[in-house]
């Protein structure tokens, strides 16, 4: 059961058709994020999945619908998320309402292949830094994020694999909270147009991963240089991902 | 005096014949990666200059011959080496013959525009993970990086600048070494071809700043997907800082 009335909720097409969602029309609406961070896991069928923050489903499910097989668990805090999570999962997904910094016995016993997330993004503009040591309560993060990456280390078994995805300013903040097992540390750098900023990265760690660190070539995510059409204007490798439920290798 | 016998060392262009050096014929020689440290320093006449480890001196008079009117102290641990640096430099370059663990008063008591380093690279392969705790032992380090990101910090102005050129996979631990006050963070993936990861990085710092964490689009330093003929084979833009002095600006 969700809270939110029917009338306060849109059902989308992700993956260009191959899932649809429910989820709130107002708020926090899943978009590009969740299904790159999705498409960037290399998940084999009969692998143990958990997205932390799962929100409505919409990483963990683009993953499901993309690696059959997989047996996936979302946890979300807010108890709304979490029942849309589970509408729109149906049987596929297990959806554990917890707050990460306190999960139930149930899910602490048990550990994962993959761990994912793509935690709340706070635009409190660049005035902020996030270089300093009080940066987690300056970005108004009601868990901080360093937090999250404790949590997925925790959960991962030997040799598994994270996955973040977010804002590219937080890299500092992401390496500095990777617990020392936590290893073969990978970034890719998404960059909205060629020679412009990173805008997001997917950081990528393994459980025990003992290889050096590597900054991957940045994706570009769109053509040209500025935005000419209405329309998209993504490369071939992201409209794969996003219309056709590609994978992104790396 | 220098300790190298004359046929010991070479006399070697740079910047198209706009600095020539003396350098040891064999061990560590410098290559391009002091030349990109020094063009991406964005110092005005007048500005007081600092080299940690300045090796013979080519970063630190790279940047000199670039801009004129700069104040230029390097400091160099091995005397010999040292020596070069004076050779080199002449009036236009003080050197200063000490280990940055422990400079001399006549250092500690100064504050510098701009500090730049380009620390000794420890190829050990990928079998050495640089993402656990004990990285600095693990890479045979003298000094380690973060002792060299502690003290370039602590010899900024207010306002001043850090830039760091390294490996790409020191990344993780250059950023975890920057102390609470440098921001304004910028990191600079040096790719060597279209696709390729990051081999190198340049890091800029800003005492004092405020500026959230920027990671710029990667600079491709080569042409083509890989090396096809003798000569060189690096785009404009580094070609251009290579030979004919140009800055790097970001």
């Amino acid at each position: 059961m969700s809270g939110f009335s029917e009338d306060a909720l849109t059902r989308d097409a992700f993956l260009g058709g191959r899932l649809h969602l429910w989820q709130p029309r107002s708020g926090y609406r899943a978009g590009v994020d969740p299904v790159l961070l999705a498409a960037s896991v290399p998940a084999v069928a009969g692998q143990r999945v958990l997205e932390l923050g799962c929100g409505v489903g919409a990483a963990i499910l683009c993953l499901g619908a993309r690696v059959p097989g997989l047996r996936l668990t979302g946890v979300e805090r807010m108890p709304d998320h979490a029942a849309l999570a589970r509408r729109n999962g149906g049987t596929a997904l297990e959806v554990v309402t917890a707050d990460l910094s306190a999960l139930p016995l149930e899910v602490r016993q048990r550990q994962f292949d993959h761990v994912l997330a793509n935690p709340p993004y706070f635009d409190r503009g660049a005035s902020i830094s996030s270089q300093h040591r009080a940066r987690e309560s300056a970005h108004g993060e009601q868990t901080p994020l360093a937090e999250w990456v404790r949590v997925a280390g925790k959960r991962l078994a030997p040799k598994g694999q994270m996955h973040f995805i977010h804002r590219a300013e937080r890299l500092p903040d992401l390496l500095r909270a990777l617990p020392p097992d936590l290893g073969s540390i990978e970034v890719l750098p998404l960059i909205p147009r060629e020679g412009r900023p990173a805008e997001r990265v997917i950081l990528r760690a393994r459980k025990n991963g003992r290889a050096a660190f590597r900054l991957l070539a940045g994706l570009v995510m769109h053509e040209g240089a500025r935005h000419l059409h209405d329309g998209d204007s993504f490369v071939p490798a992201i409209r794969a991902v996003l219309r056709e439920g590609a994978a992104l290798t790396f």
